[in-house]
């Protein structure tokens, strides 16, 4: 049941927040009016009205309108009625430590497995893995756990990038990174790159957007899927 | 009474592991024929023998020995007439998870500020920083804390890297993730640069290397500061 966008990134290069979604967006909040907003990710630590005035800016050119979580007294009355969710990006520690804090992360997953219409970006389609354990953020705080949500059987990471064959540096490279994920932990990795996005309906998983996404599974060598393909066998 | 060299990173770009820093390891190891090895971090996943062998073939060069902690029965032992340390990098997670898990921090700790002489490169040098919560790498692992060694009383960024202005890129660059860590965390954090490197001596932190370093203090703009300052006033 359920009905979600799971993005790597909300801005691709060139064009305004969230714009190269707008259509898919349309389409995924159809019978939604008023969008709940997860603003605890705060991208370079803006407040979490900053943060939900600004994508409330972004939504008023699709008609829609946007409340933040904050603004409820009381998480199960934030969830009561919502007819669609978005959970921005940021930082993805500080999102996971405020969403077990606040006691959010089992009522979110209730409701998007009733099939309430989910958007993550960034930091917030992170936390729809197995795990935050991919994530390329700073663990600016220490959350209680790294267990996220698990809407889909495998993690994804989120702003994938591809090694740069011209590069000087000598940190670990992307792909580095993800195998030495997999020396610990078995399940598998999508590399999302900027510009694409898994939709979630039903039981279907597809890979949309123009570009090919990279799979790292354990003990495996790495490959890309194409932009179309189902990844509800992936696991 | 301590005696470290804290380096960005074990290899630069166009020389051998460690190459760019044996004139500075010869003196920092004068009295030293034997050092013991801390290879949890293990970079790419590989063993800790692995890690180990190959760390020594480094140190022959020189004319040192290697013995890896992983090779004692008892982490006192380990410890026990130890004429030099050096941790190498890897995974900042798997590091700080291992040397909780194997009690090495306090016993690390004590032999550094005994004045056994130290090195340590990317994850062996995020350690000696209040906390672990400025590294670039993956959570991979849950350590019990992020705490670490307090050599110095700040944190660094190893692997410092300047935004690219051609970048098309939308993900966080690290000057805007030093910049969400400081919405939460007070502690400096000094950018390394590859092929920096911090000579601790005593009570004074000189910066090495060529390269200027990235100073950020919470609440200030970032600023640079020229090889061959002190850092021994920041905190």
């Amino acid at each position: 049941m359920q009905n979600c966008i799971i993005a790597s990134t909300s801005t691709i290069h060139g064009s305004g927040p969230l714009e190269y979604l707008f259509e898919a967006l349309i389409e995924l909040y159809t019978d939604t009016n008023e969008i709940l907003f997860i603003p605890y990710a705060r991208p370079g630590g803006i407040s979490l009205d900053e943060y939900t005035i600004g994508v409330n800016n972004i939504f008023k050119k699709i008609n829609k309108r946007v409340l933040g979580i904050h603004m409820f007294s009381d998480i199960t009355e934030a969830f009561k009625n919502t007819q669609g969710i978005f959970t921005g990006g940021g930082n993805t520690f500080l999102l996971v430590d405020q969403l077990y804090r606040n006691k959010v992360l089992q009522p979110l997953k209730n409701a998007i497995e009733l099939g309430t219409p989910y958007l993550g970006t960034s930091a917030g389609s992170n936390i729809c893995g197995l795990t935050m354990q991919t994530t390329n953020d700073m663990p600016i705080v220490q959350p209680p756990s790294y267990k996220t949500l698990g809407i889909m059987p495998f993690n994804i990471n989120a702003h994938y990038l591809d090694p740069d064959p011209n590069s000087t540096h000598k940190g670990e490279t992307r792909e580095t990174r993800i195998k030495e994920f997999h020396t610990i932990n078995p399940q598998p990795v999508v590399g999302l790159r900027e510009g694409s996005w898994l939709r979630i309906h039903q039981d279907d998983i597809i890979l949309k957007g123009t570009l090919s996404a990279r799979i790292f599974e354990q003990n495996k060598n790495p490959y890309e899927i194409v932009s179309g393909s189902s990844l509800s066998q992936l696991n």
